[in-house]
């Protein structure tokens, strides 16, 4: 294959979910575009740094501000952001999912993945010492009164999740044994299409548990 | 094609979930096996109906007890059963996995279908007459305190639930206006499998909500 | 579960494709039909042997008929089937299948499978001594042409094809060393659908090769 | 969301087979990338049109050549090229795949799509005047002895393969009524993979009369 095609679907064989057929189609995609559209993906591409940084509270990527320095997000910076709830997630994606249903007004923190099984040092592969940093400030300083362990309802997810609040437990003993900051993890139930003969043991088990 | 194996397969084309390749193999596959394995299968397919009864109460499938002729299921007759609770589900097959799950030890009551959106008489094509019988029943002899409807979280399992609360709470009050039964359906969440990054903002509130 | 709709269930959990899942909700769909669908589905089932023999010449299932005993099928007793030609394939599905196309108007032999690859004496797993007496007979009765291996197009079936080719031969040389009969594989190229960008190589060289 | 993100995603959701969902991922795939890793695909993206040029004469994409000013791909100003031969292929992605098969030394032409169906002009649509001139030239200077029409085995493809089989055949009698060119299309059989019990008739006809 002609070498400029070959090297630009390599690139794009490496993004998510992106075999090499599909990446040669995004290489002929291009070069049936004009210039202007090529020249202003690549910018975008090339401005995505400029234009995005990690909140130093809840390392979620937003949109810079040149009014503020603050290093804070406009959901940490919002004065009307609930401060006295933390909700922790594994990805931007899943705090943007959530941000979208319009059901929390909390806060976030992004955990930066979920703690891999079977691995020696799990902890360090997720924002656990960004977390304890976060948890302890808030502690002494705001009115904490949950965290929400928001993860998606897996082994990985629920293993992570189990850390978590031992961890976090542990954290709030240690900066202020008097408070009682409840540690809370996401509901399971009937998710919305789920039909009764097809579902595990574990979702029924929790779906009459939490009837209401 | 060879007509009996043609007719056959026509039949085996009723079944559910079948089209008519499918059904040309099991042809094939009972033309591979010996005589008394298709004896045995014929056997039971014609002694299903002497073998099997309607329960008079609960209205599921269940094995005949030749010592018994109450006409009642094994689950309906068994003493330890939970007399105070009936869950209403709309299959025999919903029925036997939450049975499996262990996690329910009262009474249930087989809908018979869900309720079909924009008919004219949709109440007819389930058993809302044997449910109200069933209920003036209990409600008069046995201590019932919890209806709980176990149906799927799709729209024609909420809107069959939606008129089973008013029907059932209409019984309710015209049997015994003092009773106090709870009607309740199964809890909403993330049923196990769920991934943040693509559930449906009526999942994500629920979980948010039945958060514990 | 229901003593006997568990039984029948595990019936059909043997039947080709069928889970446990859905070999239940066959028992139920058969509890929901009335008794004369029952009985004429048993009746069936167990006739199958009555009504169906193997054929004597191609062996391939076929309707008895009481008015002849010669024990051949329909094709091979047809006086308009062609018998200069044999075609040989794996299954009565295919037989069924190319027979519906109307391209062939010569004989069948069913092989009642593939050559298994890795197996010591894989040609005792299919008709090979019936195939030798069946081409011996027609070698030295009929006009014997061509043999046709119509076999799928997947390593197993050019595996049993090679096998084929060589044992077809040798029988041909030994019963009759001055017939010339011709031994041909089916055509290669695109098949319906295919589209090119998605092609493997082989079927591009053949599609090449054998351009019209 | 973050606009910078939504902005980017908005152009990536324009890249074939891409949903909303993975254009958001690719954003934070890139988000997580390195500078340098932005910055040599945002070049090579601008750069296209830069290192790629379109064959003046088979219209397929190639890269350019500092040495060379003819305006010819590598394949078409290639000596060890079978002049004789054009395929006529729709797509460049289609040329390559049969490029990779090793099968075909000849020329190409690339059509630059198929002809809609139902269409008033659709010959405007595909590049039916380049394809004339190439032919014309081609004729009166080369030893042209074969076209070869490569379409997919669909519907499009076959519609275009009549509509180029007449258009060839009147350009060849109109040019040079003297030449015997031939047109071929390529051969149809059973492609690699395809299982004779669930070929189509057409398929099935096509093995039979290709056999070898």
């Amino acid at each position: 294959m002609t070498p400029s095609i070959k090297r630009l679907a390599e690139m794009f064989k490496k993004f998510p979910g992106i075999g090499p057929r599909q990446a040669e189609r995004f290489v002929y995609f291009l070069l049936f575009q004009n210039d202007s559209y090529r020249r202003d993906l690549a910018n975008q591409i090339v401005d995505l740094k400029e234009q995005i940084s990690l909140c130093s509270s809840c390392f979620r990527f937003f949109q810079k501000n040149t009014a503020s320095s603050s290093g804070l997000c406009d959901i940490c910076s919002d004065p009307s952001t609930d401060k006295s709830l933390i909700m922790i997630v594994a990805k931007d994606i899943d705090l943007e999912n959530i941000k979208r249903s319009g059901a929390y007004t909390g806060r976030y923190f992004v955990l930066g993945g979920l703690l891999p099984i079977l691995e020696k040092h799990p902890e360090e592969k997720i924002r656990t010492t960004k977390l304890k940093d976060l948890l302890t400030t808030t502690l002494e300083k705001d009115n904490l009164r949950e965290v929400i362990v928001a993860l998606s309802a897996n082994p990985e997810g629920d293993y992570t999740a189990d850390f978590l609040k031992k961890y976090i437990g542990d954290i709030a003993s240690a900066t202020n044994p008097s408070t009682q900051i409840k540690i809370s993890v996401l509901g399971r139930g009937l998710s919305t299409g789920t039909e009764l003969e097809y579902s595990d043991s574990d979702t029924i088990k929790n779906a009459l548990k939490n009837r209401e």
